[in-house]
């Protein structure tokens, strides 16, 4: 994985990161695949409307099909028949906030399956190895994702274990580049392709740590030097976006992100509220994945250029104009308000299609327009614009 | 509406169905798209892979989101975005089958919605305005859809009902071509298209008239000879495979198909077990539709050219083979049994569309094969393979 930064705008940065299945231009939204299907969507469709990544779930593949299952069948690329680049989380936030009877201990974590109730231990190098097989191009370390509230006692806990955990995660992905021949690295480095894993036959994965740390400034900063200290593809911000206020996240935000290695991806997990994007990419994040556009646009809120719209209001009715005038998605060019409405009280499959359509072709579109923004150092205008679309008021 | 025979095979006939918005191949599948959408599916889809025609429920559409509100926004092809030809139900059989509290009448039915209960009435006139203001192409006549099993009384008395709403369904369309002045007609004769309806302004609809009858040969006779008194443009058997077995359903279709004019279509309705279509056109059917192959994809039952499997079986865990090796479908040429099988125990929407993929494209192509066997006169060899390959014996 190469990154480089093409355009800075005060802190905001505008980059590419360029892996063996493809680049990805940052700021980038990475549309949510939790089972394996960014839901309702074909591959070809995400790429049509401009996905450049895909992010994909550690712990629900593992429960199901198995990570055994799709290395066998060649790989979570070749499974879901999507080709360009896919990052999976490490599958700690899941353990923490979909299973029951979890125990965490040093070595990782026991819990029960949200699906059948069956029990499971992930631990760094297990969580490692589920990612390795599953192939993707962006790994995760393990972490303990702090809940909120947290005692300041709990945060430094959980943050000394996400450490040792990053530690052993780093060293699992170092003993597998050991395992590769020298001479092997040196003749795909020569071809101008990435190294293969010796036994997924994957490219080599990047390995992105993440930062812990709750609501306390002091821990943030130690999680990320000790982070540092490890050595990491890219860094993450976790536990954030868990329930506390906003004003609380940004503090973090505008906090960290400065500190944060500027040669290497700054990603911010989880969060996907385009108010705290704006946010997050003014003080220097480049990656972010969310299941707002996806979830909403399955329960008929959708987002357009003038603001939020729940597609079963009365108004809608026999409305003949599309969702957004301004918008150049499928659904937009070709369905009215009205029969998205239908589709909708009708509890039609197609209304979801259409609606994450539209709802994720609105991300991409956001996205694309903020890098076009960053690069024209127009981005506090840019900011502003939407701010005042969305709240009302710029922040 | 024009329609010609192509090429005779013993009874079986090849033909097509000439309409202002495109031809239609026949033997045709229709596929069922109840609530102004074949579920799951885009219309270029269904396009892309050999949908000439689908069929609307006037029931559903009339109940939610209302004709009127279709006719406001410029009828059915442009609030679903479907060009091509569409074929509305009466509205008869879901008023018997789906509504509560009817009660027939001799000038309609009355009867409370099965979706929020409230009162409607719908007799023939009203069956025909709301087909006209939804503008399909083929409109049906309004039936009394006799049960299964009925008194020869009863058979008799619906068969009567159905006769008469039939001759008011046709004078209703007489009187709406009255209404177009006959300079009108022919200037649109002449200019090649259609005549258009002097309100809806879509093009006239063909009207097809519906055999009732129930299980008494003497009646369905009768109920024909009826029809071809009042004259439609096509003919469509109504009230089979509604409970009766298999044997009974064949004997009604030997003994009603070649009693039907050879010169219109002919429209075995709700038939779509294929081993029944064989049957149907070995007789002289031409048209067909069911919600089969749709609602089976959904459930997890596929059709191949082996047989029908259920995706969720175990032995499918891990098989890395697509669907039907002699499939040329979006979903075969992408994905494996294993992934299909995931996507289904997973309930995404993925799977619901990537199955209707399937099976849609499965029957269509079933379809064209068998008007191509039917025009090489090779259908008998083609019955007697398929139903080898279904029921491991042929009838």
């Amino acid at each position: 994985m190469r990154f480089y930064i093409k355009h800075i705008d005060n802190k905001s940065r505008t980059g590419a990161i360029e892996t063996a299945r493809g680049v990805v231009n940052t700021p980038a939204f990475m549309p949510v695949g939790t089972q394996g299907t960014v839901k309702a969507m074909f591959p070809e469709e995400l790429k049509e409307i401009g996905a450049e990544i895909i992010l994909s779930n550690t712990y629900h593949l593992y429960l199901r099909p198995g990570h055994e299952i799709i290395h066998q069948l060649g790989g979570l690329h070749k499974f879901i028949n999507w080709s360009g680049p896919i990052l999976t989380d490490s599958g700690g936030f899941q353990v923490y906030s979909l299973s029951s009877l979890r125990r965490i201990r040093e070595d990782g974590v026991e819990f029960r399956s949200h699906i059948d109730g069956s029990l499971h231990f992930i631990g760094p190098e297990k969580a490692m190895e589920i990612q390795a097989m599953l192939g993707s191009d962006i790994a995760m370390a393990f972490d303990e994702c702090t809940p909120y509230p947290a005692e300041y006692e709990y945060a430094v806990k959980s943050l000394e274990l996400t450490t040792k955990w990053a530690g052993r995660c780093k060293e699992y992905c170092e003993s597998v580049k050991r395992r590769i021949a020298e001479t092997e690295i040196k003749r795909y480095e020569d071809s101008g392709n990435s190294p293969i894993h010796p036994f997924t036959h994957s490219p080599i994965q990047s390995l992105f740590g993440i930062i812990q740390g709750g609501m306390y400034k002091d821990l943030r900063k130690r999680s990320l030097e000790e982070l540092m200290e490890i050595g990491f593809d890219g860094y993450a911000a976790g536990g954030l976006s868990v329930g506390e206020p906003k004003e609380e996240m940004y503090e973090i935000i505008e906090f960290i992100a400065p500190l944060m290695p500027e040669d290497r991806p700054r990603y911010l997990m989880g969060v996907g509220d385009l108010v705290d994007v704006l946010v997050a990419v003014e003080n220097g994040f480049d990656m972010f994945d969310c299941v707002m556009p996806t979830r909403n646009a399955r329960n008929g809120t959708l987002f357009t250029s003038r603001g939020r719209i729940s597609i079963k209001r009365t108004e809608f009715k026999a409305d003949p104009d599309p969702l957004d005038p301004d918008c150049n998605c499928y659904t937009c060019r070709n369905y009215s308000k009205a029969y998205l409405r239908h589709l909708f009280l009708s509890k039609e499959i197609l209304s979801m299609r259409l609606n994450t359509i539209h709802n994720l072709y609105f991300y991409l579109d956001f996205f694309r327009k903020m890098r076009e923004a960053i690069d024209n150092r127009t981005f506090k205008q840019f900011k502003k614009y939407w701010e005042e679309v969305w709240t009302g008021h710029p922040r």
